[in-house]
């Protein structure tokens, strides 16, 4: 099989990392490839935080809730969707831009994003581990202040990275076909849910998830644990004032 | 160099392909590669709208300006944020679900273009082109129309893929060290933007645009022609319209 597709196919969350910094030209290798993604109009419409000093990541780590990838990890990257530069260069060039509104933050976070991908490949090209920090908008508005961003500039997703010191099986995915729509979205019968979410709910992983919450389904795992009504409803409110004050939201 | 690495290295939009199907187990591997990138949560929080019917191609291809990669590709992915499939899940578990707000929408929106790189990248793998389509947010809710979306599933990104009837030069990038930031980030001055955006300005391609577009300076193509403040605001309106009636809006 082809080595791209077979390093895509390998993917696994690293979480827990040896204490072994990462080379500079390893660096430079992950930046680069990032900087080689797609982005709309050429614009590169994000900047990258590189957070490698101890007393940076002993700030930040709190606002990730102290994750144990985030504690241990030599490296970590901040993606952050990014309009400051190119609106500073169009009001340079006196260019009047119309750049603050939700369809052009909407560009920056997938440049943002397919640049973040790469740069996951790229270190696991390098035998690197990496994971993806879901907490990087819940606290959007302190990493920002601790990172001093400006106006136009949101974080959106954090890699952590560093030399695997463990070695956790694939994690599951949904049948390809409950993912996939021919053509048209079909919607999902609740016959359709069974079928698709059906393998999950079986795993052993599941069964231990359940005896552990004592919980009656997976499902409640999700909504009464791990993301939960009130939660999201209080960091989906901080984001979307932090979206307003970073004048993103015309 | 790493093949993985040297494939990303490489990439550049293709926007013009032979007329030549692409096989079934390709789009498998495409699609496959898709759905191992990281996830939030293992949630999988989107769905990949799958066309190659040419009767739905010139129904959607007017939503994204009758582009000639969206005309000529034989394949065409839309990638969607997606709650419908969870929520619907959740409910059927009678778990009560709180994902209708702007930080599940978040979430979704980087699981949806994490897994849309991977595919770029298989896709590439295989000798074939792509072109993401910056358009897919402008026309959301025609496009949500013409594949029958329900709540909760916002399309946020498209690929064409195709194999290769052309050779484009390599697009530039700005510099590293102009969207790169060590610890925290360092503001632009404005001799920091002349430096970071003095090759593009000085380019060849620059100096043919200018010419053409009988315009004083790079930025002024993108403000006053390419996206131009007056389009943005119009789509953004229709955005967030569109993001209220999905349900995303808490």
């Amino acid at each position: 099989m082809n080595t791209v597709i077979e390093q895509i196919l390998k993917h696994k969350s690293i979480r827990h990392y040896q204490n072994k910094p990462i080379a500079e030209d390893i660096l430079n290798d992950i930046l680069t490839a990032a900087s080689r993604a797609a982005t709309t109009g050429n614009m590169q419409l994000y900047s990258i935080i590189v957070n490698q000093d101890e007393k940076m990541k002993q700030k930040i780590a709190p606002l990730h809730f102290n994750q144990p990838a985030i504690i241990e990890a030599p490296l970590i990257l901040t993606f952050c969707a990014d309009f400051n530069r190119f609106i500073k260069w169009c009001n340079a060039r006196d260019a009047r831009h119309g750049y603050d509104n939700m369809q052009s933050f909407m560009w920056a976070v997938v440049d943002t994003c397919l640049a973040a991908q790469n740069a996951c490949l790229a270190a696991e090209a390098h035998g690197l581990g990496t994971c993806y920090l879901g907490t990087t908008t819940y606290n959007a508005k302190e990493l920002a202040e601790a990172y001093h961003l400006p106006k136009y500039v949101v974080p959106i997703c954090c890699l952590t990275i560093g030399y695997p010191d463990e070695n956790p099986e694939y994690t599951d995915r949904l049948p390809l076909e409950g993912i996939i729509h021919h053509e048209i979205y079909k919607d999902y019968s609740s016959e359709d849910i069974d079928n698709i979410y059906h393998e999950r709910e079986n795993s052993e992983l599941t069964k231990r998830l359940l005896e552990e919450n004592q919980l009656e389904n997976l499902a409640k795992i999700f909504t009464e644990r791990r993301y939960t009504k009130k939660d999201n409803e209080y960091f989906a409110e901080r984001l979307l004032t932090f979206l307003k004050e970073q004048d993103f939201f015309k």
